[in-house]
């Protein structure tokens, strides 16, 4: 299981709604396009290669290893991905398709059980040689990660066999012991995987490996400083401000106060840490889970719940450095962001984990893919001006519009495997009931007092604020259930069976315990007014601007709407802001609108008249449906007036 | 003469205030601390090698070249700036070090004129071989200016003899007749070189090839495309958005219709075009030189006075792209703006080419010297927040403090050579009387109707409003005084004699035609209220921001003043503000006080509740000496509330 607490995925059934949607999406676009971009065949997408390595190295085909040295992680996470498909929705051809891939891919592993194209193809002599740069347990990662999810899904263990093969490899190989590499990789992943092959395996001792990875890394001697030294070369120049603390490696993990170095890293270190602190108790760990998750939130985190606010190394910067136009905020790193905030679900029931889980689930992540799921953003900002990111240098990784590939792809086949196990986020399962943390049309099946329960979500959330919930045990049981309230709802509510209930929210949760009859219903009213978001004036590049936010729903407004020179808008603060169901829009959404002020453009460069806006419409959409109307200028942030 | 209507520096004495004190700097402190610099004798500065260079060129020493392979050019426009304060203040000490510095120069050159200590000493072989990159003809150009400024000063020809040979070299080796090579420079500046050098000499041949290498840019068979290939090497990093457009080369400069590619080249060119205009009538160039003023003063100038807002390749980019924060603003930049300004005053007496340069010399150039002369700013930003400009890639050029010297360092002695020879901007000699551009405290001599006359200037500008002129012809003639009503006042008075005048400037300038008797006095009132700045909204990253300015001087705040957090503090559109002379602060300036709203910091990173400022003081203080309280945060641009 990846998260403790999750739900079965064959238990979470999501109907209808955003999140559904995108599951949707994924399941019917995304896997079967990203099956044809692996296999290169997807006209005009940069080719992948990915499924070709394999093929080469299996010796079914001639040919070339293509791609980075990552480039296996791609098809990892695109197995996961298909097997989370699986496992909600049986499709005896994908089934099929996977079990031929899962093949070559066994035959392609090295009888040490080593697996690794771009080595096994290219560099053989270099294995485990520069373990700063080259990823490979990064890729091993994945791949277990795939195993692990295969398993799950189908019960077969071709894939399982291959990645614990591998593990066990990597076991032999790293540690303090004699003859073993006192190493570990420069971005972090395998960490995080080697919990979850202990959990479906029983095997505690890659739990003890993962927890040596993390635990080594930093120390002195520092193994990539002495490793770097051997092989008598630089660091590269992604690690030009930071050095080594680019891999969180210049200081032990538990000395860490900010988060640091490339954000796709950090967030996956973390992940780790917070499965090693549950798995072990490890108390030092989880303060450090702690501390690290509260730098975040009060001084690192977007609006859209993204990360990493600097392109040259996709990095985390300064606290409160979270300029709009040159965020960096890849969707992998926001979806790090939603793997530490689930984990940190298994370590506490705490509304604000889930609440940031949310605001990157909402925001920042579906930002990352099209509405037809055919293209994907790496790059999430939170404001552009086309023509501007064409032409600076800080901008020049920035996509202006959604394209179908990258020749670094780490992200599409990412949110395809974060959409397809959404079932793993939306609940926890408790010693004592459930805990419900997203709210979206679905049914849920889970055990409480030894009954099997049946959970009916009905709720059109986020768009509408209340959610009903019809609880259905097989027989009469007493259990708690765990609602979320969310932090950014003022004045929720409550209603067993139409009585309203008292409503005090334990961290976040309202605790609902009683012996529930098949039929209870419960009603959730989560009021949704249109908020208007500040941020701290030391995020210096927003101050004096708003953000507008309708429950968990980031707004930005765009050129399609307003024309060019979106900087010249202004709303007032007074300005009275509607909310509007458009089910036409953008696969139906709400829309916030309201009048705002345009300045004029002025006759010279610099003036000394006052500028005398005139009033003009205003409309926002979400933020995470934005750039699905042509190429155009967009700014979350507003000036206020 | 280096502009055409210059009065000789000699006939122009500035005695007190802002400029007369940069100039007296420059006199004292920096030509002979940038002499040590040159002769690599400042502890702590990055080392120069220039001296070094021409004496191993010469044979006078052993060694190996130094620096890079503009090198000399730092030393030619020392010795230009050294050449200016000899024709100002005669100093037998420099007469004679410059002497023997030339005499080694004359030693270095080649047989055959050629003078380039770099392509001397390492790379014979490539002389003239890589235009694109090498920057041959550039240097070649300084020198050319050192020794036409030399033979003003000094009536010494040592110097010029030597250029002038450079110069028939390079007569002989470019153009289009057989044999020659149908190139030009890569860096701009050779042009306005052999401008100056036909000015002094008489030899129309040096208009003609500065022609030649102005009309040739850029025209196909492109020459340094061309000259790419034979290479077989690639265009370097700071060619990636514009190619040869970077150099101003990938199309003919009359086809121009916005600044483009690396400022400090663009405005060289433009000097260069708008010099080629006068001397040869050409209605197509001054028509370009027109259009081009118009787009970079509508589109592309900083308040400052500076240009280009791309630290990468120190670039122009999009109209209206002008981030204060990432402006790149170079001090040589904006000498250039100057130097093209200063020229289309000898096209056209029109007040905005004066505006424009008096914006860069009261602002962007002053702030790239401190106030005691020793140390430099290259990139001279609007605003600045330490900790964020150390840590992000796109200012990892800003300095959060001024250096003693720079790697390359063009801008310390291109800041000295423009003050040294202020004396030329401050006035133009016009065929029926004087122009004066700038006001500051001094005495002009210069003739009119056959007459000299002495003109003091007395005037505490740009502090106070009241500039009283003393005519002083030696017999009383009938001339006009040309006085410019800067473009920022706008309630401009003129007496004569204490008589009030009407005023009615044309193009900029009130036009004095009298019978002037020795003892008239003009007084000239300029009132400066302090005046509120709004930018064009299409500058997006300062839409809804106020920048203070008062006379010609552009203010910001400092964290000195104010503490950390600038972006916090908010200017109310009705607060009022006061100047007032503080004699003692930075040298004697006028603050700008008032009162501010500073926003709290917030217990979270993102809230709903609007921030509930406090009232603070607020002072401004010229932007030109900011950063000279130790490193603090900066902005020019605040909000406005």
């Amino acid at each position: 299981m990846n998260y403790r607490s999750a739900l079965p995925l064959a238990n979470v059934r999501l109907t209808r709604g955003f999140l559904a949607e995108r599951t949707r999406l994924v399941r019917d676009v995304v896997i079967p396009y990203q099956w044809d971009a692996l296999n290169d065949r997807v006209p005009g997408a940069e080719p992948s290669g990915c499924v070709h390595n394999f093929k080469v190295a299996a010796g079914e085909k001639e040919g070339k290893f293509y791609g980075l040295f990552w480039q296996d992680s791609d098809l990892a996470k695109w197995i996961e991905a298909a097997s989370y498909r699986l496992a909600t929705h049986p499709d005896a051809a994908l089934d099929t398709e996977l079990d031929r891939l899962i093949a070559t891919i066994a035959k392609a592993q090295g009888a040490d059980g080593y697996l690794n194209t771009f080595f096994q193809l290219v560099e053989p002599q270099n294995r485990w040689a520069n373990l700063r740069d080259c990823h490979e347990l990064y890729v091993a990662g994945h791949m277990i990660e795939a195993g692990v999810a295969h398993f799950r899904a189908t019960g077969k263990r071709t894939l399982l066999v291959v990645v614990q093969k591998l593990a066990d490899l990597i076991d032999r190989t790293f540690g303090l012991g004699p003859g073993q590499i006192p190493g570990y990789c420069g971005h972090e992943e395998i960490e995080l995987a080697l919990v979850k092959l202990a959990r479906i395996t029983g095997e505690i001792r890659y739990v003890r490996l993962a927890a040596y990875f993390v635990n080594q890394r930093g120390q002195q001697p520092n193994y990539l400083e002495e490793e770097t030294k051997r092989r008598g070369d630089k660091l590269p120049w992604h690690m030009y401000f930071d050095g080594l603390a680019t891999l969180q490696a210049a200081r032990p993990v538990r000395e860490l106060t900010e988060p640091v170095g490339h954000a796709v890293r950090q967030m996956y270190l973390l992940a780790a840490m917070a499965d090693l602190a549950v798995e072990l108790n490890d108390d030092s760990l989880l303060r450090s889970c702690h501390t690290l998750w509260d730098a975040i939130v009060r001084r690192h985190l977007y609006l859209t719940g993204g990360v990493g606010s600097e392109p040259y190394g996709e990095k985390f910067t300064e606290p409160f450095d979270l300029p709009p136009d040159r965020a960096y905020a890849e969707t992998c790193a926001a979806i790090g962001v939603i793997f530490f905030a689930r984990r940190m679900l298994d370590v506490k029931l705490r509304g604000e984990f889930a609440d940031v889980m949310e605001r990157a689930l909402y925001n920042n992540v579906p930002s990352g893919i099209s509405l037809d799921g055919t293209k994907f953003f790496y790059v999430n900002p939170l404001e552009l001006i086309p023509a501007v990111a064409k032409r600076r240098y800080e901008c020049h990784l920035v996509k202006t519009q959604r394209v179908g590939w990258f020749g670094c792809a780490c992200c599409p086949p990412n949110v395809a495997r974060l959409f397809a196990s959404l079932g793993e986020y939306v609940a926890s399962q408790r010693p004592d009931g459930l805990a419900l943390h997203l709210y979206t049309e679905g049914d849920l099946r889970f055990t409480a007092a030894g009954t099997e329960v049946r959970l009916a979500v009905r709720t059109d959330y986020p768009w509408t604020e209340e959610v009903v919930l019809e609880v259905n045990p097989a027989e009469p049981a007493e259990f708690t259930l765990y609602l979320r309230i969310p932090g950014w709802c003022r004045a929720a509510a409550l209603a067993v069976n139409g009585q309203p209930q008292s409503l005090a929210p334990v961290n976040g949760y309202a605790e609902l315990t009683r012996a529930w009859q098949p039929g209870d219903t419960v009603t959730l009213t989560l009021p949704m007014p249109v908020e208007r978001i500040h941020a701290d004036p030391r995020v210096a590049t927003v101050a004096g601007q708003v953000a507008l936010q309708r429950g968990p729903i980031v707004y930005c407004f765009e050129e399609a709407d307003h024309g060019a020179n979106l900087a010249a808008v202004s709303l007032s603060r007074s300005a009275p802001i509607t909310a509007r169901h458009d089910t036409t829009l953008l696969g139906g959404c709400v829309v916030l609108e309201s009048t705002a002020q345009r300045d004029p453009q002025s006759p010279s460069l610099y003036s000394t008249a006052a500028p005398a806006p005139a009033i003009v419409p205003f409309r926002a959409i979400p933020y995470g449906l934005w750039a699905n109307r042509g190429e155009g200028e967009m700014r979350v942030w507003l000036r206020e007036s």
